[in-house]
């Protein structure tokens, strides 16, 4: 870690500043794989699926057999912890389902929103060595809970055509509709332009390499939406006297393994805990199996000493970070005062990992400094809430010369016309 | 109107396809004046203002006194009408205002989201020959409610570098933090990249043309996000014998006065009800300042009849329209049943230009389909959702276990040890 004592605000930015993140580069490359999918059917998902994952996949869609595999494969005890973890994703997103509200705007105009599930959505889990399931789990359960009525699922098989048993358990444990054999820019097609038996849905989410990154931007140009722009994973700490080195090393190595690219950065108002910290880090750093990755991101990481918890908040703020994990005596006042974050972690024993797989909180999260902008995956990402107003003749005769005066002032004739019509018609009535 | 009769299912598509809205041929030309303004600063924002808006602008800001100056010119009864909408905006929007919901979702382990509102949000408002004042409305409203710290706006001046009364005054009404005479893709870029006084923001808002909408989603792809794609404006109406001709009428030329390429769509299972409203537009269209226009959106717009109401629902769902007008006996139920839409009015007595102007809903909506995906701008817009999470010592002994299994299977053991480390404390202690 690079250490900086007090350095003066003008420069938090440019110690700060994250690795340029941009996928344009990979623009008109994918550009031609989405276009040949879009134009070619199952026969060019068969040809990129031979070419990317080396294995050609006759039947793209997971069958019934396959599921019944799979989960005579997995360990009971990871069973069990998957049935805990999906248990509290459960209720945490459950508990941010909106209440429909009536309101009486005006005497007569009556107002509410109603939140409904997005028809179809289409999730992506990557492949690579080890089976990213708690991630289905983020990402199906609040689908489930907002009532999306299609829940599908791509990913890439391995050189066998499989699918590894745990994202297939954790799948069908949480109701995934249909799980389909394909991966990378190639899958992101069969979701945006729906191919054979892979229907074209209207949201599409989950994280991927830059490729995949890329193929998410351009199809979100055209009729499908996506979760959220994505970068490389992040973890801020804020720590005082109170916090526990061991602890803290330990958190900053759990980012720092994700990949080279991760950004780790420890804020404290205490030297002392720097030195450490990084004492620490070296004695966890070496029990690592993905230690070679784990130091790459280290050496690019910061260490900022200031002297004033102030100032420490400011600096976070203005750095947005995707995780945040406060270890200082008053960590609720402090959190009070966090604007800027995607998810926080409150006190010694709330290490980032408890936020990736089981508290119950989203773990697909705004990257990047777009947590100034973005809230994470949550309850809302799966739902629209439809706007919904009905208004009594009385209500009409109360507002309506309101809406006449306003729209004359715009020029919109037809608009008010469409209030006159109905308070004449009303007072003929009369 | 082009009238279908009981036109086949698979037709539908065809049928309500809308004309193709493609912003990328803009993109090198929009991308050009972007640059520039990135690069240039304010002497680049002047002459872009010059070229484009003709009058040469000093100071880009509005003063004080140009606001005192514009709240003497409002006529009073506008004032008042204006005041009434605001109100009513205010009482919806406030409604929505999500409570903090802290779950323990296991023994000792607490979650919740805090909505904050989004620091920094710029408003663009369009010129032309009428002041839309109540989009100033729409989008500043619920961007106090949130509690956004700076609400910044830029809207062209006029050819004597004027904005009109009505937009400063309700600006000024609704707290806007700071007002610019800046418009098009100029104002984009400002409100993007930061020029001068303007301040660089973290979402942007609002109306605009194809250039407006080009740069909005060019900038979107660097660090600032805006609320929503964009296309022309739509209405449904789904209608029944309970129906009255000649405010469908009034509802379908409302909407086509809006521009040539505004879609109109009637939806009925009653063959008479099309021809009288055919003939009542035919009388309405004739009193229209702007029949020009709203008979060249009417030429491309459909009536279609469909014998049973489930196929009505089928098809309404399938087209998701910005606007929705259910003017049927039933309309609760066939409320109910809608999935798609932006904003719904229900009954008789509910036209779209309330929802345009005061009822309290906000009108800037998704168009093109979007509705499938998005929700209308609404308070969510300008919070995100920060979620926490807090676990005690003996949350963390429930819960570590899963969080260790879970972590070795997906092969990260740095995230497994930032448990185990805490496990371990927590037994020497005992």
């Amino acid at each position: 870690m690079i250490t900086y004592t007090n350095p003066p605000k003008s420069s938090w930015n440019e110690i700060l500043q994250r690795p340029l993140f941009d996928v344009s580069e990979l623009e008109s490359q994918v550009s031609l794989i989405l276009n040949d999918i879009k134009t070619g059917g199952v026969d060019v998902l068969r040809k990129y699926t031979e070419k990317f994952d080396g294995v050609i996949i006759r039947d793209f869609a997971v069958q019934e057999q396959e599921f019944a595999e799979a989960i005579d494969l997995v360990d009971e005890s990871l069973k069990e912890a998957i049935l805990i973890a999906a248990g509290n994703i459960q209720k945490f997103h459950a508990s941010q389902l909106p209440e429909v509200r009536r309101v009486e705007t005006s005497a007569g105009v009556f107002c509410w929103q109603k939140p409904v599930g997005i028809e179809k959505v289409g999730l992506y889990i990557p492949g690579g060595s080890a089976p990213l399931f708690s991630t289905v789990l983020m990402l199906a359960i609040p689908a489930k809970i907002a009532g999306c009525k299609e829940i599908i699922l791509c990913t890439p098989p391995d050189k066998e055509g499989k699918i590894h048993p745990a994202i297939l358990y954790a799948a069908h444990l949480v109701g995934v509709t249909k799980l389909f054999k394909v991966g990378g820019v190639q899958a992101i097609g069969a979701m945006a332009y729906g191919v054979d038996c892979i229907p074209k849905v209207n949201k599409i989410f989950g994280p991927g390499n830059q490729y995949v990154m890329a193929a998410k931007q351009l199809i979100s140009r055209g009729d499908v939406a996506i979760d959220m722009p994505a970068g490389p994973s992040e973890v801020a700490v804020m720590a005082d006297h109170t916090a526990n080195a061991s602890f803290i090393a330990a958190d900053l190595l759990s980012q720092a393994e994700h990949g080279p690219d991760s950004q780790v950065v420890l804020v404290t108002n205490s030297h002392d805990l720097v030195v450490k910290v990084e004492s620490e880090i070296e004695k966890q750093l070496a029990q690592l199996p993905r230690k070679a990755i784990a130091a790459r991101a280290l050496a690019n990481s910061q260490a900022i000493v200031l002297d004033s918890i102030e100032e420490m908040i400011d600096l976070i703020n203005g750095y947005a970070p995707e995780h945040l994990i406060i270890s200082m005596e008053n960590y609720h006042q402090v959190a009070e005062r966090i604007i800027n974050a995607g998810s926080v972690f409150l006190g010694n024993y709330t290490p980032e990992s408890a936020g990736d797989y089981a508290s119950g909180t989203n773990h697909t999260l705004p990257t990047n400094g777009w947590a100034r902008s973005y809230s994470g995956v949550n309850i809302d990402s799966f739902i629209r809430k439809i706007t919904f107003q009905e208004i009594t003749a009385e209500g009409i005769k109360n507002l309506g010369p309101v809406i006449e005066t306003m729209a004359e002032a715009e020029e919109l004739h037809g608009h008010k016309n469409a209030v006159t019509l109905r308070l004449d018609e009303i007072r003929n009535k009369e």
